[in-house]
């Protein structure tokens, strides 16, 4: 069976010249890059040149890129050691946050009794920028406020600017996970006074197991993996190094076709929007899924009819797609995102699906889905 | 210039079944193994095979297997983890340890105020016993044992089973670095009572970015990497599917070919120290180097005169050999290793250079690097 795959938000299908790339590494430049002689010092010369790359693309200084395991190591190292070494006794956050940001500021209240505090969302998923200066103004106290750039369930995007100027004005820090919107969107940190982000490969057609934390130069923060000084001592051990080839390519790729990619998906994801209003009566979209100031690689959908069963259905059907984000899938219990923005009769009466498509997504593969749905939902609502 | 490697304890060039292994994977099995649907159930399968084959090889549970990013990941979340979370107040270690775990040791010992001990090692490397014994009845505080395996510079091989044996009369918990001698030795942990232990598959012809931790399953251990429920909530983070396929295809290689490969590295390090007797008088070696005890891998050399551009030297010469430690290596001063073993007489007359072997070096590229150290002695003996 040719299978579609509308899970994009959850890892993407390598691009070839990743492969090709990573492969060549792998071959001929198997250095160790903290050796001195030339065949370590030849994979140094790679990582260098990759940190430069991202550096370029985000407007900052290379010094200011830490290569990380991923996504999640990345916000646990700037969450924990905000706390630990720079005196952070506050979190701003919300209910919306992935689960490695969420669960690592509850074991950080936990462990350490730091105060968080959490914005809640509007019905729209939308978060109160005055509620956060609000907060902001309320205490003494040394606040991180954490808040992720685009939700990787309902795609909502936050407006990075006007938060990291409120946290200035405030002096507070800034953290934001970037993971759903690196490679994605031209982001120009240098414009954007936020301290810390963070970005994982494989949400970009890169590889899993590799990412990088953007740590502001003038932060101070440091390391939670302790050890040899690579990355200038803020994360020990030996690089790896095909994988950091691997993501300077994917996103090489992303920002010399980040025009026609994007416009491609908008595209695909505005064909969707249409085919479900047209074939599934009652369907809802979640979030700003169909208004400005959304992630276009991915679209909430809120089922007409409760059917727990149905990324199962699809899957058999040989769709690959999720209900909710993949850190989360396969828990009994719906998503914190979708408690924090549905009401009970939602939950009950409703079904949340998110279709997330990259540039490989084809209409037809929508056109398949949506099929797929109407011969669901007739069997469904014959039961 | 055909290069000559010859600094395996820092990593391995790979096997050319792994980079195939690995492109397979990300080719066609590029799905988040997080994800319920089949493409992310692929992915789940993959890593399941290879933690049943690495817990067979251990002759452990599968479930006691964790998937990190590397050793020096691993080895921090053992002893960070057993401090925040078992209770740890006293660790004792020596000073021959990977930088990972001694700064890590002493990261716990500033911020958390863990008591910390050091066994003295003997002239020869070796360390005691009766002392180690003396120490972990001498304190009625819960301790923790962080002895490596096998020392990355000298070569010092640690009786495992003894020092388990010691520890749990001791009640004391036992952590060992075999980031060396896994999958260079036949371990059975069945047999030894330790409760860590620590792998990174780039030393044995796998790819860099990824390892594992053995976590007993009785020990209570906690992740410091949190967020979704990968690795049994023991270490968040999407998997790095390809790099763990890797390491499992080079465990493969090398447990099936464990007798040849072994025998075969054991007489070029033979080679290499009949060679070096014959053509460099004078010379000494370090640790147990030249005895019983020692990992095959390495060699550990003593020059008879004092030139720190050796390994400079060596590398125009198209030989990549480092002196000591990678993650220690550009540093202005000699490694801990050697302070602890070598007297001032030593440091100032000698100049110690690593020679660490895999079963790609020949007796022909010792050959070389016999000639090429007759060559630079000689001029330097001239200058």
């Amino acid at each position: 069976m040719n299978k579609i795959y509308l899970d994009n938000a959850a890892t993407t299908p390598l691009d070839p010249l990743v492969i090709d790339e990573m492969v060549n590494v792998l071959q001929f430049n198997f250095g160790n890059p903290s050796s001195t002689h030339s065949i370590g010092q030849d994979a140094k010369v790679l990582l260098e040149k990759v940190r430069r790359e991202i550096a370029e693309y985000l407007k900052v200084t290379p010094a200011e890129i830490v290569f990380t395991s991923c996504g999640t190591e990345s916000n646990n190292m700037i969450l924990k050691s905000s706390v630990e070494h720079l005196g952070v006794e506050r979190i701003i956050t919300s209910p919306l946050e992935h689960k490695c940001v969420a669960e690592s500021i509850l074991d950080l209240k936990k462990r350490k009794g730091i105060e968080v505090v959490y914005i809640r969302p509007t019905k729209n998923g939308d978060l109160s920028l005055e509620e956060l200066e609000k907060q902001l103004a309320n205490s003494e106290k040394k606040t991180l406020v954490s808040l992720m750039h685009a939700n990787n369930e309902i795609g909502n995007l936050l407006d990075l600017e006007k938060v990291a100027d409120l946290c200035k004005k405030n002096n507070a820090l800034f953290h934001s996970d970037t993971v759903q919107t690196i490679a994605h969107y031209d982001i120009d940190f240098s414009k954007i006074p936020l301290d810390f982000a963070s970005c994982s490969a494989h949400k970009f057609h890169g590889p899993k197991g590799v990412g990088f934390a953007f740590v502001r130069k003038s932060s101070g923060l440091k390391g939670i993996i302790t050890g040899g000084p690579q990355e200038r001592s803020l994360r020990a051990g030996t690089e790896n190094v095909c994988g950091i080839a691997g993501m300077g390519k994917a996103l090489e790729i992303s920002m010399k076709n980040l025009e026609n990619f994007s416009q491609k998906i908008k595209e695909t994801k505005k064909y969707a929007i249409q085919r479900l209003k047209e074939e599934i009566p009652g369907v809802k979209f979640n979030g700003r899924s169909v208004e400005d100031g959304s992630l276009y690689t991915v679209l909430s959908v809120l089922l007409p009819y409760n059917n727990p069963m149905i990324g199962l259905q699809l899957d058999m059907k040989g769709i690959a797609i999720s209900q909710g984000s993949a850190c989360s899938s396969g828990a009994a219990k719906p998503s914190m995102v979708m408690m924090s923005i549905l009401n009970e009769e939602e939950m009950e009466n409703n079904t949340p699906l998110r279709i997330s498509f990259s540039h490989f997504t084809e209409k037809k593969d929508i056109d398949t889905l949506v099929d797929a749905l109407v011969e669901i939902q007739a069997i469904h609502t014959k039961i």
